[in-house]
Formats: structure tokens, sequence, C-alpha cells
């Protein structure tokens, strides 16, 4: 926990001012000299922002920096899952090395906290959650992260996944994650009864991955409120992608999203480009907590994505039709209080008593910082700057 | 027209070797010595592909390196095109200098032709195809640039504009704009005839900006098929964005298609992430020539977009799904060879006699060179070093 004595900074992009910190809080906001024991930084009258959060993503599976990954391959959900299980150790993809340097690349980039989902199959047992666990106790103090127990290869098509999940839980991932009952797993009921009693035994929240377009997602969703009202999980249960929320009957969509929000269930949205995506004005209004993430970036599933928020921060605002300012900073409050409502964290923010997690933006308004590409001109995470201009100060490995 | 020994480059991707250019033409492609008089590059072992081309921009429009425009404006295209007309002069919006920006930023990113619609209305006669004409000139031998003389504001709806299409036509235009026959000018026969009847007496093609979605779209492209048809214009036509084509019926859209397909008409894209836009492949592989642009960049009518044709296929790949590395290749050839052939350009490409017009691609392969953010290693006009890492010879005013 650090001191610092941050300059010529405009809090969420309002009136130039200065901010103190002391042991990792924000102590005060207003014209402060300097203290002495106390670092200065001159914010040079950039924005100030909370962290960005980047609350779907996947740290075990990119292949950043390593040699360019070849995909030829047919593009089927159940083969991309096959695939990656089957051939990912051999191609050098080691889940601590990577996920070092996704991480990494999210901080310098702004994020403070992460929430990743991490596979956990029949094959590696709990050996990739372990390598993304030794990559967040490295980055303790640099960023947050939270692991999801994700069972990417299905729960009831994969005997033996259960076990894997109850043992991940208990070591290590706090959130339970769960995929396309229908799509993969070919048995709703049986997946989701699992995911349910699995959550209850330990006292965990869901995030599970819904591909499920049209109305067989639609399905699935009514499956799942059916049990968050039965076993008591209201607030507690995220839907992410939720592909289905895109489909096109407005009506039908309403009845769902009024669903979502009597019970509190948290949407999570990539803005994934080529897919039906929800409608991140339609669930604020509705009063959902909305959370947004870069998910795979450069892996065996594809090329595409950045590890930046700002970057996912353009994807979806431009897959929503954004144009207007104010929706602009719509998108910008996705990928940071969106994500720290989802992640129920404590302390988010830039006010007085808040932590000192922060990111400067350039920009002239904070639409403005929306669409520029410039890099973040410093990222603080617990009082201390932890990047510069795009580079962290701890190196990929 | 410039000499230049490019050492050390991959023609397309292919195996290292060097090229040679004499007055502007590339002349021998393999080990070349050092020769007198003929300026040396190390490519460094980068990809050289053909100059990038933005086949659909409107250099007229952009704000870029003004102060940030605030829009909480109306989305609606009307309303648009109509705040944009009333105020641009007055908001400081200069033609030439913006299209300078505009332009040289394209060209820094490794752009060697542009295809810009440029607004002609009532309210501003020729002078912003003035301003673009001067951006022209002062641009030769570092971009070059086709003016389509485009009635945003409508034609049959703004009496007068006819007149003043067929003076641009006179005057430095060489290509016939239109837009939505039906949404905008309520009169769909009244302008393709206006449209056709201008394009044979000054012998230009037409590209007519089309973003009426579903049946309405489609009806507008059946009266443009029967005109192309009964006024032999086969080949002498574009269409831009093509909503309809983007519509969910496969069998209605295959139709149109085969019919763009035998009168050759070309598709121009933008790959527009909140609209619904053609199958780049579906109509490569109905032999459809397709284009790509930028379009519209950070203007009063919205923030999005770079001048940067590699951003473009990026979004253009990600809309349409693409994933393998065989499509990436594709996506890069949207935004060269595309263009190339949409714009009828000659000596297009990196083979021996070719014109020396290309850009280096940072990137181990093709594939890698797509999804890379990094700047451009260097872009070469005519033989001369025009912009490296991003930076242009030419300032931006
Ligand atoms: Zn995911
Ligand atoms: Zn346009």
């Amino acid at each position: 926990m650090h001191n610092l004595l941050l300059k010529n900074v405009r809090p969420l992009g309002g009136a130039t001012t200065d901010m103190l910190v002391r042991d990792g809080v924000i102590v005060e906001i207003g014209s402060i000299a300097e203290q002495q024991g106390v670092a200065v930084e001159d914010g040079g009258n950039a924005i100030v922002w909370p962290g960005l959060i980047d609350a779907h993503t996947h740290l075990d599976k990119t292949n950043w920096g390593m040699a360019w990954h070849e995909n030829n391959r047919e593009a089927v959900l159940r083969s991309r899952i096959d695939y990656e299980r089957e051939n990912r150790i051999a191609i050098g993809l080691d889940p601590h090395r990577q996920s070092m340097r996704h991480a990494i690349g999210l901080a310098a980039n702004g994020a403070s906290h992460i929430r990743s989902h991490v596979d956990i199959d029949t094959t590696h047992g709990l050996t990739l959650v372990e390598g993304v666990l030794e990559t967040r106790e490295k980055l303790a103090g640099i960023i947050d992260i939270e692991l999801v127990a994700f069972p990417q290869s299905g729960v009831m098509v994969m005997p033996g996944t259960v076990e894997l999940l109850d043992e991940a839980l208990a070591n290590g991932c706090t959130v339970l994650g769960g995929i396309d009952p229908c799509g993969i797993d070919r048995d709703p009921k049986g997946q989701l009864d699992v995911l349910f009693q699995l959550a209850l035994k330990h006292g965990v929240d869901v995030d599970i991955h819904l591909h499920e377009a049209g109305e067989l997602g639609a399905f699935t969703m009514e499956l799942i409120f059916e049990r968050v009202r039965a076993n008591g999980m209201q607030g507690r249960f995220g839907i992410s992608h939720a592909f289905a929320l895109g489909m096109n009957d407005y009506l039908r969509v309403g009845k769902l999203i009024e669903e979502i929000a009597e019970l509190d269930i948290a949407i999570l949205t990539t803005g994934a480009p080529s897919a039906t995506v929800p409608s991140v004005k339609r669930l604020r209004e509705a009063g959902v907590r909305v959370g947004a993430g870069c998910d795979g970036i450069r892996d065996t599933w594809g090329p595409w994505g950045q590890p930046d928020m700002m970057d996912r921060a353009r994807i979806i605002g431009m897959k929503n039709a954004v144009r207007s300012d104010i929706d602009l900073r719509h998108m910008l409050e996705l990928v940071s209080q969106g994500g720290a409502d989802v992640m129920r964290l404590d302390g988010y923010g830039v006010a007085v008593g808040d932590k000192a997690d922060f990111t400067l933006l350039a920009g002239e308004t904070v639409a403005h910082a929306v669409v520029e590409t410039t890099p973040r001109p410093a990222v603080i995470k617990a009082g201390r700057v932890i990047a510069r201009n795009g580079t962290c100060i701890v190196d990929m490995p």
C-alpha cells in the first residue's frame, strides 16, 4: 500500500484537481501541497478514472507473444474446444507464462481487476488453474485476479469434471463457471442442477457462458431463472454472452430482461462483432448489472483482440450503434463500474475513501477518451504507478 | 517518379528478396546489388504489400485534429445530414485542411489510393469539392485521390443539385454518387433516372450510397439492375454499403448477388458494426468485385474510425466472423486489390512492371500482419518512402 500525491487530474472528466493517497486509499481531493514521504505524480490534466475491469476473459488461453499460430481449422465450437484441449500443451501454451503476458497487458492498459475463467477438464485437471494462480500471486499489487472454475469441455459430457470443479472451488477459484447446457452438454437440466448444487455447497457465485442463441438460449435462461428463484440465488448469478438477448424479437427479449432484472442476474458482454448481442442500453435502462470483457484474445480459437479494455469499450460501442457523448461515457462505465458491480468490489471509485486503483485517460472529454487509441499516460494500483504510456513496471516474461 | 532498391522484404508474405524500382516502376525482383543513383531501403524482412486502398471515404467531413466535437443529437439519418450541412462551416470544418489531415493519415498508415465522396449541395455548391481538389494537388506523389460527386442532401428533394452534379463532373469529379433513392429522396425512379442520364452524359461510373435495408434496399437494387442493363452500364456501377445484402434471407440475397455478379456491379463495404452488412466471403465466391473503406471518421455523424485501412480490415473481419488465416488474408486483399478492382487501377501489384506503390507490414505472416496494430514500418509511393512508423513526410496542417 502506497502514498501518492497525484497533481493536476480531472476525476471522471470533471474539473482539474489533486488527489492524495495514503496507504492505498484516497484521503483527500482538492488543491493539495506536496508532503514529506509522499511521491508526487503530475497527471498533466488527464482524466482520472477508476481502474478498468475485464470482467470476462480467459488468461490461460492466449498465444500473445508466441510464434504466430496458424489456424485454418473448421469454425465449429465443439471442434475449437477439442482442438485446444488436445493441443495446448504441445504447442507450448504454458498457462503461467501466458496468463502473465495477458494480465500484464491488461494492467499496462489501465485495468485494475480481472475475472478470468480458467479451463478445467479431465485432460489437465487443475494444472491450468494452478498456472493462473501463480500469476495472481506474482501480480499481487499490480492487478487483482478472480478465478472462475470453467468447465470449457462440458460438464455432463465429460465425466470426472464435476469432481474437478468441486476441488477447484476449494482451491483458489471463487466463482463457478458453466457452458451451454444445451449446445455443449446436451443435458440442460443435468448441468444446471449440478452447477446450483456446487455453488450452494461452496457458497460461490455462478457465471455461465451462454452462447446459445434465439429460442434455445431463451429456454436455457428460463431454466436458470427457475433455479435462481428456487435456490435463493438472486444477485449471485451471471450470464456471459447471453446471445439470446440479441435475438430479433423485441417483446420476447423484454420479458427475459424483466426476469433478469427481477432476479438481479448479471450480464457479461464482449460485444461480439459477428454475433447477436444484448443491447447494453436496454439492459441499463432495466437496471441490470452489466460488465464487459475481452474474452479470449489471440488464441487457438481466433486471432482477434487486444489485452486492452479501452479497445473493448470501442468494440462494444460500435456494435451497439453508439454515437453520442452520453453513450460513449456509458461504454467507459461498462468496462469499469459495470465490472465492479458484477464482481461486487468494495471501495471502487475515485472518491475520498475509495481504493487508489485508477488509470489516467488521454482525451479532452470522457467521450473523446473512449475513441482515442493512444496509451494510458499512467496507471495507478494501490497508490503506486504501475504503468506509463502502455508499459507496465513488470516485464512480460 | 523515383528509384529505389528495397532490400530484404517478403512480397505478399513470400520468401525474402529485394526489389528494384526505376522511375516509379518495379523493374526487378531477386537478389539485387546496390546501384549508383538508387536510394537503398532495408525492409528488415517485413512483408511488402501493394498500397492499401480506401475505396469509400469522405475526406471533407472529418473533425480529426480539431477540438472534440460533442454530439448528443438524435440519431436520425436525415437529421445528421441537415445538421452537418447547416453547421460545418460555422464549427470550422475547413474542407481543405481537414481533407489534408484525413488523407495524410491514410497515407501514413499505408494507403496509396483513395476514392472520396465529397458533398455537393445547394448550400455549399462546389466549394467542398474545391477544397478536396486542392488537397489532391498538394498530395500528388503522396497519395492518389479520386473524387465522387456526392449529393449527400439528396437529389430530387434538393432542387438545384442536379445542375451542381453536372458541373462537378466537368470540374474534377470522375465518379458520380447518389444516396438512398427511397429513404432520402422519396423518389427512386426520379433519382436513378437522373443519375444514369448524368453518368452517360459524362462517361463516368456511378457509386451510390445505399443504406436502405431489407426489402426496401432490395427494391432499389432491382431498379438499379434494370437501368444498368438498359443503359449498357455493366461493369460501371458500384453500390456502397448495400445493407440489404445483409438481410436474413439466404435465398433472396443469393438472387440479388447473382444479378450483381452478372451485371458486374461493384460492392463497397465498411463492415458497419451495427448494421446488416453483405458477407464479403459470399460476394467473393460469386465473383463480385468488392472494395472497402473507412467511410467517415470522427465527424459530426459519429465518433468512430481511424484513417487506417488496416484498422478497417480488422473491423470488417470481426464483423464477418473471420477466424482463419486464409480469411484474414482475404481481409487484407479487400483493402488493397479489392479497391483496385473497383477503381480499375492500372499497374497495381508488387510484380515486375507494376507501379511502385506499396506498404511494408509488420507480422510473421500475412494473417499476423492483419491483427497486429503496430504502425507500418514504411510506406512507398511511386518509388519514394513517404512514411515511416506511422508518420508521413508531409506534416498534417
Ligand atoms: Zn469466454
Ligand atoms: Zn459514405
